[in-house]
């Protein structure tokens, strides 16, 4: 194996080791007064109380899919024999990735809360270091797990030739994904579900009708709100990465074994470690970049914006000049290469930039798109959820133009603009490795942006502790920066996922041809092309669509991307319902305490928070088993019905649809919230003002778009591409058109 | 020219004379009191006005698009020369079937109410026979300029060959199809906006602020309100429904003349003239259905339904019927033809059946889903949005596996179930012809169906004009229920435009490469299977998509799925804020004049209702031309930036999320209305209730939803084919990539 491979699981442990690090001093600080620990207590014991519940349910569905899985490899040798171990490494290293995330944030915010009462540099080192044990845990868990699996494969694995074998090591390694994409799924749906139906329920009887203030101890879904950022924001977020930052990875390996083939293994083994080491890198730069983050006393939020963005911006631009570094060391200068794919990179990491402004101007109140919707308040809550409505549609306009750039533009980069041969079929999978390596170029630096995204719930959290324990105002007037910063890096962060998400799937999508192949292979059957011909590998991604008549006007093509579009719209319904009965059940739970326990609302007697937050984990348990396993079931029945031809139609309606529906959610739900936001800076009336009540209205309309449906998007499209992948063996030996 | 031909002036001839009896027995009944006389005029009067001023921009832009296809055609040879004078013809044909409609409509409410008076199936009658005036010339004027355009070009195009020469007839024909487009754009975006304009803000000060009922003559937007009913629910749906009549006949005949080529002119003119005569069939079928619409006096809305439903399903069935005979008598019997085009159209009537009952079910309040929705108005106005939203998307699973089916179905039943060769490319010209005739089985009662959707807003505006004529509580009740089985023929009425827009524009992207082939016959370029054949036409589509390297993977492809899906939303956001800046400003005016005209609130002075129609009209006219242009623009930029690979991309893209975001947006709106309606029956604490207030927030909301921005996507998916097909010239011979 090629030497430069082993810096990949050096990086891993690095990642791991500086997470470590960051958890033991995070550890060491004092968590503040009883009553703090108790507060922090209690949303510590909720959140493990929830994640304990979950992955039972998560076990069990795992160990069925196994099953499902060994039986089509060992009975029906329809599929490849090492996908169920490789499916459950993956669910397990996410699930891990999730639990490390969630028991450091837990420990942290509290922590958070007591530092700010010694300094705002303080608050946020804590906050934001703890983050970085997320980011790091995540980037280091999935790196781990790429490289054990690419040393096992490499030592069991024996085809005839050396190229074909690389095949087959890279193919067999993307199943894991499915594994961390089945884990992401019931971290994004269930933790989205808990976290909103607790938010909205609190929301509706706190705000809208006892006037009580956002954590305030009184209410009783208070805790479930705050256990909701850790499970939705925290561990939801972090499993929805770890599966865009080792699919992207995974398939750009894929590809590149294949778009090379023809090339011999030494060309295969280049473009199979290239992703592996701008990861590698972008780990090392990350963990430098977290050092530069930190603030002076006095700082205001502007200030605290900047130091965080001084660290992501200095992350990826060294980690674009890296790149090159990497590529000329690994394909060598003699060809173009490696300035062609590191063009391609920059292009993915350009998309991302523009994403995350773009977000940030829809989204954030300093711009005109929600000061107007703020404005709008004044003709009542439905012109403001009508404005809403459509400022979240408009906004789609960019980040799908900014994809369709980078989509287009990483392409020809890696072709050298061989635009006159642009569909040969060297240059179609040269060019698709393009595509796919720019997804990993713009999640490089995941260890430092992800972060910034699990600094947010933490923050959001000590400022919920600090109200609770009735610390100074000086003290929570802090934690309010804190907060708010982690507002606008949330609203980017959620952006930065949803573009990676649309290139990995992208990527996936490719990858999935490639499956076909291997799977034809496996069963003997031939390619139309190649008849006679005993490697598939050999076909091209052209052949296998010509041999399954995938063109546009194949019927069974038209129905896949129909039912496709619909998927992404069914999913959103099935959760945006899930959170409004949740919702439903806790107003009336808390409606119930009000008026049974005398004295909550005077604070002379403690509300029964257990039972709010049991409300919400049983929710979310109860309301996250159907639209995860129709996204699991939908490529299968595509596949059994149409072939080939219905699942990739499918697939690519459900990314269309699927990204531009996630993109208009996210961001009609951050614009409502700052709008409100606004609003209670004093604009228009202010806080309690009429203009206020109808901001809070779309604030709470908006709760699930941005953290529930909007997000669970994402991994919806990542999905059903990994489903696909792995069904591809049933999938291309048995379909009834 | 066939005999059976004649067949086709003949019904369209028919279908005006009765629309011109059913004018005339309209205008002979008595309006009413001077005071009904008086409201029916201020309507009439407004609605007019908006129409000239509609008119006079839709002439502009008219112009200047007909001097570029004149430009295009004439100096540059890459547009077939009769195109400017087909788009005019289209536009113009398109913008009388409006106007009559209108007209006939704000003539019609008045005297319904009058004759409501005397009884509730005189009332029924002329609200309903108004309403066939609507649909019998929508359908008169669509087939009168088909018959005389294939006329014309009969007599006047001269190719080598009969079989050329009719693709070269059939091909030019579908290009007036852009011309009704783009004046059902300008009709559904302009009316839509002014409609809920009007509405939104006269609900909103009138029912939220003031506790105003709805039509109260002391609001002043109120006749504004009552102008959009006929503004956007007349005019609007009927230009679209042309748009959607002749481009699905139009689209089937340029796909039978190029499905058959191979079969020689005797077989194509078989194929052109199937889709006319069964549209001229269901012309017969629906004037004698027509008369079958009656009721008894004491009827409830139960029985309304019914008789209304017997006429529309008579005609159904018996089209049904019909059709196989038609097909018999044009294909003969002696090959299988002609039931398997039968068993086609088949499928395409039966998924117009459940799409409109799947409507039924998830809008009207006699089902669970919209009771649920009322229900949640207990925990107020923001759950109602949440279950709304989540209704909505829930309820495209059924549209969008019915078209499916109806896709899938009438493909294979064409084809004759030969699935071993589904996509060689003789099937697959037939298949999509096969879906095509579907379209055109699923629009052939549209005489009828159309009635019954004019039907709506004509007994909408006679409750108005009854409320505002302070008549007699009796017929008040008579015109709530003629208005509220509008309500529901509506919400049917919806679903029905949406899927037949779905299979029109699958059918107008099959005739778009045909349009491809005539525009690369005529550069003299030739397709890469076909070196060195002069006639294009024996190109099969299959060889046109190669030539262009229209494959799936094709990032040009992929990028114009993307922005297609993006487009479908960008559209909505725009009409959505159209909407509600032109709903705050009609808020403002209506504030003021409560304020500043004393004695309105008391019924001591008039409003002035004029400035609130000025408002609506100038709005509607300014926000309506940037989605529009921009739905003619996107086409055009993606053709020249990506080639046909991209426009096919986009046509597909759009289509399958604007299907899905239409159908989402128009069963939320109608779920939120009915909702209302439910809690105003006295559910969940009646009238004036806080759950009643939640819902009339609901129901604003909902009315963008399903009034503009859901029934425009139907229309932006079926013109950005159109634009695509009008330039398919350029586009083959200009592209960047």
């Amino acid at each position: 194996m090629n030497q430069l491979f082993y810096a990949v699981p050096a990086a891993s442990v690095l990642a791991l080791l500086f997470a470590f690090i960051f958890y033991r001093q995070m550890k060491k600080e004092d968590e503040g007064t009883p009553t703090m620990k108790q507060i922090a207590g209690y949303v510590r014991e909720g959140a493990m109380a929830y994640l304990r519940q979950q992955y039972k349910i998560v076990i069990i569905v795992f160990a069925i899919l196994a099953a499902i899985f060994a039986v089509l490899a060992y009975v029906f040798h329809v599929q490849n024999p090492w996908v169920p171990f490789a499916f459950l490494t993956g669910g397990f290293f996410s699930g891990l990735a999730g639990f490390i995330g969630m028991r450091t944030a837990t420990y942290a915010s509290g922590r958070t809360a007591n530092a700010a009462r010694r300094s705002l540099n303080a608050g946020l080192k804590i906050a934001f270091r703890s983050g970085a044990v997320m980011g790091l845990t995540v980037v280091g868990l999935g790196l781990l797990d790429i490289a054990l699996w690419f040393i096992i494969l490499n030592a069991f694995v024996s085809e005839a030739s050396m190229a074909q074998k690389l095949v087959v090591i890279t193919t067999t390694m993307l199943t894991f994904g499915m594994g961390a994409s089945t884990q992401a799924l019931f971290a994004r749906v269930g933790g989205g579900i808990y976290t909103k139906a607790a938010d909205v329920g609190a929301d509706i009887v706190g705000k809208v009708e006892s006037d009580l203030p956002e954590d305030d101890p009184r209410n009783p879904a208070t805790i479930a709100d705050n256990v909701g950022d850790n499970v939705g924001d925290v561990a939801g977020m972090g499993a929805d990465l770890y599966e865009s930052y080792c699919g992207s990875i995974l398939s750009t390996m894929a590809l590149g074994a294949s778009a090379f083939y023809a090339l011999g293994p030494d060309m295969q083994m280049k473009a199979i470690l290239a992703p592996m080491l701008i990861a590698a890198a972008g780990v090392l730069l990350s963990v430098i970049s977290i050092f530069t983050v930190r603030t002076k006393e006095g700082a205001d939020m502007g200030k605290l914006l900047k130091s965080m963005s001084f660290g992501t911006n200095m992350a990826a631009v060294l980690s674009g000049i890296a790149t090159f570094g990497i590529l000329a060391l690994v394909f060598g200068t003699q060809s173009a290469d490696w300035w062609h794919f590191g063009c391609s990179v920059i292009a993915g990491l350009l998309a991302g930039v523009v994403i995350g402004k773009a977000t940030e101007y829809y989204t954030s109140h300093s711009y005109k798109p929600t000061q107007k919707l703020a404005e709008s308040s004044q003709t009542g809550s439905a012109t403001v959820i009508i404005s809403g409505v459509g400022l979240g549609m408009l906004s789609t306009a960019i980040p799908v133009l900014a994809i369709a750039c980078a989509i287009i533009l990483s392409y020809l980069f890696a072709i050298g603009f061989d635009v006159q041969n642009m569909l040969s079929a060297a240059n179609l999978s040269k060019g698709l490795y393009g595509v796919a390596i720019a997804a990993v170029g713009m999640l490089s630096t995941l260890g430092i942006t992800l972060a910034t995204d699990a600094y947010g719930p933490i923050a959001d959290n000590a400022g919920g502790n600090a109200q609770m324990s009735e610390l100074d105002p000086e003290v929570r007037k802090r934690t309010d920066v804190l907060d708010a910063l982690g507002n606008t890096t949330a609203a980017t962060g959620k952006g930065f996922a949803i573009g990676s998400a649309a290139l990995t799937a992208l990527a996936l999508l490719a990858s999935y041809i490639e499956e076909i192949k291997i799977a034809l292979a496996r069963t003997g059957e031939l390619v139309n092309g190649i008849a006679g011909q005993v490697e598939a590998s050999a076909a091209s991604i052209l052949d296998i669509l010509n041999n399954y008549g995938v063109s546009l006007m194949n019927p069974a093509v038209l129905c896949g991307i129909f039912i496709g579009s619909m998927m992404a719209f069914l999913f959103c319904g099935l959760t945006m319902n899930a959170v409004g009965r949740a919702a439903a059940k806790m107003v009336v739970e808390v409606r119930r305490q009000f008026a049974e326990i005398k004295g909550i609302l005077t604070g002379e007697a403690t509300p029964d928070y257990r039972r709010c937050v049991e409300i919400s984990t049983k929710a979310a348990q109860h309301e996250m088993l159907l639209p995860s396993l129709l996204a699991i079931a939908a490529p299968i029945a595509v596949g059994l019905i149409f072939g080939v031809a219905g699942v990739l139609g499918l697939l690519i309606g459900g990314l269309g649809a699927g990204f531009v529906l996630a993109v208009f959610m996210s961001n009609s739900g951050g614009a409502w919230d700052n709008a409100k936001k606004y609003v209670e800076e004093g604009h228009f009336g202010g806080k309690n003002s009429d203009c206020h009540h109808a901001t809070v209205v779309g604030d709470t309309v908006g709760d699930p778009f941005k953290d529930t449906s909007g997000p669970s998007l994402n991994i919806l499209i990542k999905l059903m591409s990994m489903v696909s992948i792995v069904m591809a063996g049933l999938t291309a030996s048995f379909h009834l058109l």
